[in-house]
């Protein structure tokens, strides 16, 4: 499985890692060669080829896909440049699989879903969440009913590092590049591990701000002096209707001071309740309507047992595991389905299905009426 | 000081505590006598004025608003009786102190604040979870800019006696006495406590759901038989503008399993972060940007120190207060400012307010767009 | 009933509310009258009669003990007068409830535990942690066989008053009043509560510390100017060994920064396990080890049920209490156990068993050895 | 950096992947090269070099520590054959990382730490706690003298895996192979970390049970049918007193349902407190005297910040890191220490001393009296 990578920096080295460790914990699955990463600064790529194990470097993502010995392309550049690349990698016949979101804009979503399923390629999309074991227990438990039906949702997505007003620009606050602010980079895991735990989005009505319009130049770029507009939301909050007749409340924000991570979710259904928050990963609360009477209560589980989602893999009981799991396992899933040739989950069409729920909500937003999703694949 | 007190289930007894203990520890405030208790059901008033200490009891209730030697008028009625009595009471020139909501139509609330503005009586509405000290020591932060500008604003009240499909029909299902469900019942608290901390709405746009939407009748209607139909709502969500610029989401729920009596709220400022949750009322969590890095976390602080609002009354640090104690500080207020002739607050007013915010959610919900609050009084 | 009540402090303003709150929520037993209220400094007791509603005053707690009206002698006085007061009321037919340590040496203890045990009065040291529903339903628990063989149990009661140095001068330092200091205040509790839920304690080893040796006097006695040595402990730790085989780790300390009331167990049996802590007094947590694989973890019980211990006299679930209803509680026990002419529990022999266990401990220091409790009564 | 493991099993993967994974994201550090590895059972090793990535395997460690290619043995097998091992490598010039307890009596802990002081080598003795970052923090703290003085130190390592008694029998409950039960294995720690943050220990008194005495054989074993006997202890607790004037509380057990991993410690000083619980390793729980009085609590640091020890390394503030994390720290400081040829922190000097701590609490519980650490080298 020879892998070519496209970006270097904070997510480059998650999923570098990843590749890294996946055979020393699944030893059954295929085994990831680092052959080449790919960015577009020399110096810095050559440097990261060195610290991170990748046989070579290039400077031009179009020698990466087009390879011959490339099985494999991996994309987490900025979010303006995945479609030219996944569509380019696909056409090559490569695996593919991409950071989220999938594209910055519904028309490029749907693009490269329909060009991944034509592929006779497996295509994933990288929403790693999905791939914290408390979160795949919270699954198992839904499906196997635990909780009933699902009446109430809650997600939210809440970090910090834009509170300050002094917090300098970033390519993340210029809209051309990074499609949205927090709504594409945060409800973008909110909506995805909506979908995946209780269904499709019906309708959506939103609101967004931006509180701190303007931002000084980064320590690098000082010399610029000028302050640069902040073109995309600090917060983007929304309702939503499922199609199974849940309701649901949405919350992303950048400005959330001292919440450094906080993906999370409580859901409620008609026989029990479910909650999660990130930034206690290894934990899983829940609450069951059955219990016996005088003992109800939400139970914090610690799903790092052997019996838990992906765990018999790590360590004993109660011995934590971090961020960067959630990158293996989903390296795993992907390594597994083209080992086996089954589909992925999640995979490019779940990107464009979570594009359309953010449309929607963006719609939303400038019409300030409530918006169908688009159900069309 | 006088009280004719008109219904005496719930809320009677917990208004009646009140009554009866706030002297012993507030004893510079004026003596509330227990004079007439008053309900429909002569064996249960007539039960609840002995078990409750109350020196007289009546059927009627305008026996009790035109009484001679009452001074104040509390009404703890369903919500659809408020007014009648509310308007005689003021009419006769008794302060009164009345259960939130203050009535089930917009319309009637203005009456009634207006009513009151007129009268020269005191007036209040027992939005009592304004009075639990860690809330009031979360105004105090907020008014101290502790946190800076607030930008996103977090409230709910959740609690869960209708999970179960099984449970009985009650009057407050009933739109034609209770006016609404989770809406009116709790979203008057999460909407009033907002205002308290953050000020006043903008526009709002909302949803609702019953998802139980017929119930057996209860254990003494029995022979009834049939079920009925449930008229309110078991949940409702809403996004808000503040007039400052801040956001808001909203949620009540009376089918969030586990949450017993979860009113709480979070607040991200531009230098800070506040939560809230009633289930754990003694404790207010506390996030400052200006702490030293790597020092910055959640503070957790017991708020029943003497330094604490109301807590010199009561007992050292560290021994916490109950639910109780929030109506016997709200009876505090009113005795305070009836007193030294000074505004209560909240009063009659705020109830309007307050009316106008669930008002326009529920028409938001009725016109799938959002709503604008209205601001006259 | 007619009540007579030497000390009117913070203790004496806890009993005081609790007679006066009873029988509003528990009115089917019987009525106490707060007739006179006794402490040795005439203008604080007069104006604590006045605040605290007694109908009378003294300085002369003779002259409650004998006086005849009186049926009931609640002491409330530092513990070094405990004794001589407890005897007269005794002696005088009246039955008695005292705050605990019951005394201040072991002798004085059983002295009084006898004599309470041959005179026909009821009797009640206020332990009044036991009467937390929480703890309460801990018991129960425990009584079930829920946890099964409890194995281990950990007990500590940690404050944090004098943590600071510069903290003044109280009578509780003083050895001479207050018999002994973190240990005979807070062990105190902590060993009844092992005691309730455990069972006998066999032997014991124990360590203390007095971390702050000098304490400046108090505003009041300023112009004394010398700082005061302290002749008790600042902390007392101890292991222990019960009759059942199970070992305990005990703590109590008033040094233990942050921790305001923090009055806890943990307790781990064959089959599950229980935790409390007194600053979140409405929760309990309780493993059980027979729950499904998968879905094993601690459950946090909000124990505000009608179906728990005395819940069903105060609100909704959720709608939690506070400290002084613990008071409440355990008045409630007393006037029932006289109603019904049965045993009240906790009572002095209870008062007596706990000394002995602290005694134990305070021998064990001086020897540094383990020492056996004494188990003769 | 040629390594030379011996032992392949739960902490054989733990130290294989902080090798594999070390320059990744310590790219300045030493390189290390698996070469071999070795266990007993030649199919189980072999097998485990393939998945774990060594270049040979061996069945004799003899070969491992006289290979002239291997530069680090790396011990990690079974507590008795540590030393005879350790004694070898280092008599071969080899640097040696050994995991705890050092040896499994004093004398053993005494000759290796002489062996190794008085080699050349680097020696460490595998505390991996001590690099959790929340604990560094903590140490960093306490260096800083942010909470003062230490006056009270509770340390814990509770888990709960022989909690039934049906759990099968296994090599650490011999005496004769594992040294001790919880005792060595987790109060191993438990004294580490204590005298990392507090210092010294001066003398202890401790306590311990069996509960289980007999336990059934494993699935593997179930042939030879008979119950075996468990010669080590179930849970230990200890007092102890510290060199500085710290008293302290210990407790080890591997019976206590629920607890899966809970390594922790309570520290109260003369100006603040610090708490920390490895189930949630990447929270650090802080209390300062100094903060504004109505404004103190214990603040949750969430120790994930590039400005927090190690962390710089890892993700962004709030994507916390797992249990194998403190391996890779480990190796690390061995390998800084390596390779700027200074003492490596903790070495088998902290081993002695740790054990010197854990014999003089088997002397107190057979003696049954206070016992004084030894405290010579």
């Amino acid at each position: 499985m020879n892998i070519g990578m496209i970006g270097y920096k904070f997510m480059g080295k998650a999923h570098t890692h990843a590749y890294h460790d996946v055979k020393l914990f699944f030893p059954e699955t295929l085994a990831p060669r680092r052959l080449i990463i790919c960015g577009r600064d020399e110096r810095g790529v050559s440097r990261a080829a060195t610290q991170l194990g990748w046989e070579q470097w290039s400077t031009d993502w179009n020698e990466v896909v087009t390879h011959p010995a490339i099985d494999l392309v991996d994309i987490n550049t900025p979010s303006n440049a995945h479609k030219e690349i996944a569509l380019a990698a696909l056409k090559n016949g490569k695996h593919v699989i991409c950071e989220k979101p999938l594209a910055i804009t519904l028309e490029d979503a749907r693009e490269m879903a329909e060009a991944a399923e034509q592929s006779g390629a497996k295509h994933m999309v990288c929403f790693n969440y999905r791939f914290v074991p408390a979160i795949r227990l919270a699954k198992k438990l839904l499906d196997e009913g635990r909780i009933g039906q699902v009446r109430q949702y809650r997600g939210w997505f809440l970090q910090d590092w834009l509170t300050d007003k002094d917090a300098p620009y970033v390519w993340r606050l210029d809209r051309s590049v990074a499609g949205s602010g927090a709504h594409g980079d945060l409800n973008a895991h909110a909506v995805d591990l909506a979908r995946f735990l209780v269904g499709e989005f019906q309708e959506v009505s939103g609101m967004s701000r931006t509180f701190v319009t303007h931002r000084q130049p980064s320590a690098e770029e000082m010399d610029e002096a000028a302050f640069r507009e902040v073109t995309v939301d600090d917060a983007t909050s929304f309702l939503a209707c499922f199609e199974n007749g849940a309701m649901g409340t949405f919350e992303a924000s950048r400005v959330a001071g001292g919440r450094r991570c906080a993906n999370g979710f409580e859901i409620y259904g008609s026989e029990g309740s479910i909650r999660f928050n990130f930034e206690r990963m290894n934990e899983l609360e829940v609450y069951d309507t059955g219990d016996d009477a005088g003992s109800q209560g939400f139970k914090t589980i610690l799903a790092t047992e052997s019996c838990h989602p992906y765990m018999h893999a790590w360590w004993p009981a109660g011995h934590g595991i971090g961020f960067e799991h959630t990158f293996i396992h989903a390296v795993l899933e992907l390594l597994e389905a083209i080992k086996t040739d089954r589909p992925c989950s999640p995979n490019f069409t779940d990107g464009l299905r979570c594009q359309q729920v953010l449309d929607a909500v963006e719609k939303s937003i400038a019409s300030r009426q409530w918006v169908r999703v688009e159900s069309n694949l």
